[in-house]
C-alpha cells in the first residue's frame, strides 16, 4: 500500500449557527477566506458529527473521537487527562482528579471558584500539597496547571472514582463546597469520599497559611485557599496510536488539556511559550513546526488552535471571526509550502461553540480533507452551509479518522 | 446552557411516493404550501427514517421513536399501549391486549372483524365484560377505545404474553377466529392460552344475550358478539421524558393511542371533541391549544394530526392533499402568534403511508427543525424530492429527537 503523510488543524469549537450581526451567516461563513477556499477546491468536505447528531460533547471526548477512539470504552473521565497534562504517570488504581484553586470563606462558602483567576504562585501552592499523606497511607499528588487549573492524584490501594465532585459547578459563588459523598455502594467510594473529605481539608489548612496566599491577601488579592475537585477517573487501557495504525503521530499545540491527550495516546507533543493557546497564538509557527516536523519522520501531525472556541464561550462572533482570518493568512504560508500530492491537508473541529449558545452544541462541524488524489466536491467556499452538498456531510469524526488513516495508507484490509 | 421552547407537528403517515394522478408528485409535494414553504426557508430538513433504511414502523414504535426512545429495549408491545390510552394503570405482571369488538358466526367463523364498525353501546359492552373473573383467580379488565375497539387486561399471578393473536388479521373474514397457544414452552404460557379461550368464551356468551347487541339485532346490525385479540404485551418499566431531560412535555391530540403512548411517557395530554383525530379535524383549534400551553409552563409540544395516514390507508391522495391544505392554512395562523427565536416549530411524520400501498412503508419521513438561530438549508418548498439535499437527510427518528434537545438547551455534555 502507496503511504502518504498527513496535516490536519483542529480548530477547537469551530462550528457556529447563523448569527444576525453577522447578516446570518456563521462566523467561518462571514469570514474572508482566500486560503480556506483554495484548500477546501481541492477537497471533500461536510458538517460532521463529533459523536451522534444533537449530542455535545467536551474537548476530551471530541478529541478522543477525532483520533479514532471508541469513546464508550476509552473515555475514563476528564481527571486521568488532566493528570496526564501535568505530566503525572498514572498507575493502576490511582483516581484522578481534575482541580481548581478556589476561594471559600470561613463558613465553607465559595467565594470564586478560581481564587481571582490566580496565575502566579500555584507551582508553589500545589508544591505544598504535593506528597500530602492521607488515612490508609493514601499518598496526594499535586501538580499547577494553566492559571488556577491543577491535578490532583490519590494514589494507595482500595480507592475508586464514584465519589461526587466537591465542586458544585459554574454558577454556584456563593454556595459551599459540595460534602465528598460516594456515588455507589462500594466500600471504595465509601472510603474515597472519606479522603476527599480529609485532603479538602488538610489543603485548605495548609494553603492558607502559605506565604504565597499571605502576600497576595496582603496584595487585595483573593486567596487561593482552597482545592475544589471534579471529574475523577481511574485510567485503563488506552492502545498508543502507533500501536492501532503504523505511523509516527504528532501534536503542535498550547493548550496544556490537547497535550495531555494526544500524549496519553502517543503522540510526541510540540510547544512554545509563544503557543498560547489564546487569540494572540503565534499561528504561523505552529504550521512552521508541523511542516518541519514533516520534513523528519512524522506521518500524522495535529495542529490544534484552540481560540475559535474561547470566542465561543465569550459570545463574541467577531473574534470568532478575526481568529479565523487569522488563520487564513497563516494557511497562506503553509499552502505554498506543502506539496498535496504527498501530504494531505485537513480541518476540522472537537465541536461547535455558537456564540451565541456560548456552550458546546450538538451541531455538526465544518471538515475538509483535501489533497491532490481526494475525490474534489467541487465546492470552494469555507463554511457550514457551503459543505452541506459535500461528500463527508453528516458523517462522524470517527468516520473522519478512518477516511485519514485509509487515503495514508496505513489500514488492514478486512477479508482478502 | 440557554434554554428554548419546542413544538413538533406529527403528520401521522405523512411521507408518501410519487403518483401517477398528482403528476408524478407526491401528495406533499402536490400541494400549495405556502405557509410550510416559509416555515421550511427558515430551517433544515431532510427526509428521516423512523427507525432504519427499509423498515416499516407501526404507529406505536413510530411515535416512541419520535419521542427518542430506544424501542429495542421500551417497546411492549401494543397492548399496553392500548391500556394506557383507555386509561388502565397496568400492574407489573399484567397482560394487555388490543382487542375488536367483532361479529363470529356458530361455527366461529368471522363474519366481520370490527362488528360492522360499531361505535355505539360499547361502553355498555365493555362494562359488561369488565371484572370477569376467570381460573386461577384471573381478573378480566376492559375499557372500550375510540369505535370497534377496547383494551383488555389479564390480572393475575403466573401470566404471559407469550401468546398467539386471537384474531386472524387484516383479510380474514370467513375464516375462523385462532385458537389461542402458547408462544413458547413455559407454564406460564400454556395457562395464559387457555386462560384466553376461557375469555373468548365467556365473553362471547356474555356479548350474544346482551341488550345492545339485541337492540342491534333487530334494526338488522351485526352483532359484537365475540372479542378479537392482538398485539399482547407485559409492561415495563418507561423513563418518562422528564426524568431523561429537564423539561416539561406537553402533547395535543384526538387520537386515544397517541394520548396513551404519549402519557405513558409522561407528558400531560389535551384533547377536545372537536379533535376528532379524522379529516375534519379542527387544525387551528390545536394549533392555538399548543401556543397556549408554550405560553404557560410547558417546555415542548407535541401536536398530533392523524388525517393523512388514514387518506394513505384509504389510498387517498387527493385527500391526502386536501389535509395538508387545511394543516398549511393553520400553520398561517401559527406563523403569526409565535416567536421562531424562542421556540423551534417542526413538523415530522411517524413513518410513511404512501397511497398507492395503502399501508406504512419504511420511506423516510419529510421532517424540518426550524428556528431563528438554526443552520438555514436555503430549501424553500416542502416536499420529499425538495428536501433530499436538506441536512437532515438520511437520519434517524431519534436523531431528529435529539437535535431538538440539543437546540432547547436540554442536554448533558459528554465528556468535560
Amino acid at each position: 500500500m502507496r503511504r502518504k503523510q498527513g496535516l490536519l488543524i483542529v480548530c477547537d469549537g469551530l462550528g457556529d449557527r447563523p448569527i444576525g450581526r453577522l447578516n446570518g451567516d456563521t462566523p467561518l461563513e462571514h469570514a474572508s477566506t482566500p486560503n480556506l477556499d483554495r484548500l477546501v477546491s481541492q477537497g471533500m468536505v461536510g458538517n460532521v458529527y463529533p459523536y451522534k447528531p444533537g449530542v455535545r460533547v467536551g474537548t476530551d471526548v471530541g478529541h478522543l473521537l477525532i483520533l479514532g477512539y471508541d469513546t464508550e470504552t476509552y473515555y475514563y473521565g476528564r481527571g486521568p487527562i488532566e493528570a496526564a497534562s501535568a505530566g503525572i504517570d498514572l498507575k493502576p488504581g490511582d483516581v484522578a482528579f481534575r482541580g481548581n484553586f478556589a476561594t471559600v470563606d470561613g463558613d465553607r462558602r465559595i467565594i470564586d471558584r478560581r481564587a481571582g483567576r490566580i496565575t502566579e504562585g500555584t507551582a508553589e501552592l500545589a508544591r505544598a500539597l504535593n506528597g500530602m499523606t492521607l488515612e490508609h497511607g493514601v499518598i496526594v499528588l499535586a501538580k499547577e496547571l494553566t492559571s488556577h487549573r491543577l491535578a490532583v492524584v490519590f494514589r494507595g490501594a482500595g480507592l475508586s472514582a464514584s465519589v461526587k465532585d466537591t465542586d458544585p459547578g459554574a454558577t454556584s459563588e456563593g454556595n459551599p463546597w459540595q460534602d465528598p459523598s460516594p456515588l455507589d455502594a462500594t466500600p471504595e467510594a465509601a472510603r474515597t469520599a472519606v479522603l476527599v473529605r480529609e485532603f479538602s481539608i488538610k489543603a485548605s489548612n495548609i494553603l492558607s497559611n502559605h506565604p504565597v496566599n499571605l502576600e497576595r491577601k496582603k496584595r487585595g488579592s483573593l486567596p487561593a485557599n482552597f482545592i475544589l475537585l471534579r471529574g475523577p477517573g481511574m485510567m485503563g487501557p488506552l492502545p498508543k496510536l502507533d500501536e492501532r495504525f503504523p505511523l509516527k503521530p504528532a501534536c503542535v499545540a498550547g493548550d496544556k488539556t490537547i497535550l495531555g491527550i494526544t500524549r496519553m495516546a502517543g503522540f510526541d507533543t510540540f510547544t512554545d511559550p509563544r503557543f498560547t493557546g489564546e487569540a494572540d497564538t503565534w499561528l504561523q509557527g505552529k504550521l512552521e513546526k508541523a511542516l518541519q516536523l514533516l520534513h523528519t519522520d512524522y506521518d500524522w501531525v495535529l495542529v490544534h488552535v484552540k481560540a475559535p472556541d474561547l470566542a465561543g464561550h465569550d459570545h463574541k462572533p467577531e473574534g470568532k471571526v478575526e481568529i479565523i482570518e487569522r488563520l487564513d493568512e497563516a494557511m497562506g504560508f503553509l499552502l505554498k509550502e506543502i506539496d498535496l500530492s504527498r501530504c494531505y491537508v485537513g480541518f476540522t473541529a472537537d465541536h461547535s461553540t455558537p456564540c451565541e449558545v456560548g456552550d458546546h452544541s450538538g451541531d455538526p462541524v465544518p471538515t475538509c480533507i483535501a489533497g491532490a488524489d481526494v475525490r474534489k466536491d467541487g465546492i470552494n467556499r469555507t463554511g457550514e452551509r457551503f459543505f452541506r452538498s459535500g461528500s463527508l456531510q453528516n458523517l462522524s469524526a470517527r468516520d473522519i479518522f478512518m477516511i485519514q488513516m485509509d487515503l495514508m495508507g496505513r489500514t488492514e484490509k478486512y477479508g482478502a
